[in-house]
């Protein structure tokens, strides 16, 4: 039951099995990594919006590979996230074309949170004046090298995990991931201090990380996709003073999250008198999307839940 | 400010802006609604398996039309739901065809709910031995007449309202309608005593009610499709032991929707002995569907949260 350490100095940019593994490790061990943020260390305080605008992403920085002995195809790996820290500041950003609302902004924006603040504050980062949003970081890439020979995208998710973007996977979760190749190749990254379920503007609050994970090699278990396991509430500091929703009704899914999404960016523009960039910003970390009802058709029901407890406090 | 009261004894199951009303009202006037179930009262306890196969639907019962004095078209209609009462029992079930899983199911399966003994145990419905489910109940549908003219089926929600099946519109909640027709002419039916986000088996906990909404005309709002604000968690009984989750990603939500649905029946029949027919039933009344993200082309990813809290209480 050892204890290692993984620094962000030595990055790679997509999934592929024939990547040298920086680690080998036994079932049972624990991991310190360090990631880099999505941004790779380009967006940081000062970055001027022209510069913001330039960006070029070779995909996400990875942090790994870690393999892990005896892990052969068909096992699965179960990540303890025991803790994850970010670091003092991070960001929020949105190009055109990107994001679940591509042809409705035709300029890129982005923000700088301040996170060492909120250290001091409850764990809250604030946006602006009387809106803050509670900080509960977790990785947005967990996953291993697929099967198949070659070089593969960090951006969509797949069976072996990824980018998932799924928030409640922060310290305290257990994360299950079906193992592909020999010694399953784990790699992480994509840190986010806070998330709303959807994460629709395509970022986070986008931040360095240091991750915490004991690993064990679960061979009672067999799974086609990842499963999870939390142990804690998410949303026990934004429940307390309720939801505003917006809702939206289509036979897909994905317009209706679009639809939903634009109610809310309206109601924010209007009610809080923030510009619509930066409503989409909000929403993206902090607007949680759920399939309300998926058995009414033609007509599918998504709902877009706003957090009361940011407002005012 | 009057308070009225609509019997279940005269129903109608169609929208349709012809249908005189039975009631008309002043804004900030309280109706008391009694709704019968989505059955129409044909699912009770003492009925065959053969004879649940065997029953045809109308449509929703629905209780009303109110004529609400004043509303004009592009007004918004606003219900404070006062209070939900269920019946004393109700019930799950599907037949092959409906529902998340239409060809996953050959054989129709219901449930029979006691809700009466519920009110002596902390408002948790037994569904099996070690197994208890919260009642929170809300109506699934709320609605109002469309402007077009003609009879349409109650089954999907649009942009009025309707079979939204939004299980936060509870006790507390105040909802926002868009008015079509002068009057709005509101109607209400089927109760449910519990129900997950997805409402996945195409039933939820399907009871009799009596719920009390208070309607107050707003014309200072304007919106398209239904909004709506919670006042009280929906989760606080259920997030106290964590969540287990199934994922899937996939360009299509629906799919993605689905395959998370799956994983998660295999778990419940693998981990808790339960029959597949059983564990549809238990997804569609306690199992909540996230979209996690919507951003990460072309897989997006889909989670399905099973709370820890309903099993060995």
């Amino acid at each position: 039951m050892a204890n290692h350490q993984l620094s962000a100095e030595e990055l790679h940019y997509c999934w592929d099995n024939s990547i040298t593994p920086r680690l080998e490790i036994e079932s049972g061990d624990t991991v310190l990594f360090e990631t880099q943020d999505a941004s790779d260390g380009f967006v940081k305080p000062g970055l001027t919006i022209e510069e913001y605008s330039t960006r070029t992403s070779k995909g996400h920085p990875l942090t790994g590979p870690v393999f892990i002995k005896g892990a052969k195809p068909g096992d699965v790996l179960e990540l303890e996230i025991l803790n994850v820290n970010t670091a003092n500041y991070g960001w929020t950003g949105f190009r055109p074309g990107a994001g679940l609302l591509p042809k409705d902004f035709s300029k890129p924006f982005f923000h700088i949170w301040d996170l060492k603040n909120s250290r001091t504050n409850g764990n809250w980062a604030e946006f602006m004046e009387n809106i803050k949003i509670p900080l509960d970081p977790f990785c947005g890439v967990m996953g291993m090298a697929l099967q198949e020979p070659g070089a593969f995208s960090t951006t969509p998710p797949r069976a072996v995990g990824g980018n998932m973007d799924i928030r409640q996977l922060h310290t305290g979760s257990k994360v299950l991931l079906p193992v592909q190749v020999e010694g399953g190749l784990f790699s992480i990254g994509d840190c986010h201090a806070a998330q709303g379920d959807g994460e629709v503007c395509v970022t986070a609050i986008e931040t360095n990380g240091e991750v915490s994970i004991r690993f064990n090699l679960r061979r009672d278990k067999s799974i086609k996709e990842p499963q999870f396991w939390t142990t804690r509430s998410v949303n026990s500091q934004l429940e307390q003073k309720g939801y505003f929703a917006t809702t939206s009704h289509s036979p897909d899914l994905f317009f209706a999250s679009q639809q939903a999404v634009r109610y809310m960016i309206e109601h924010l523009v209007d009610t809080y008198r923030l510009t619509a960039e930066q409503a989409y910003i909000l929403c993206s970390v902090v607007v949680d999307l759920k399939i309300s009802q998926i058995v009414d058709g033609p007509n599918y029901t998504v709902s877009a839940f706003l957090p009361n407890a940011i407002f005012g406090n």
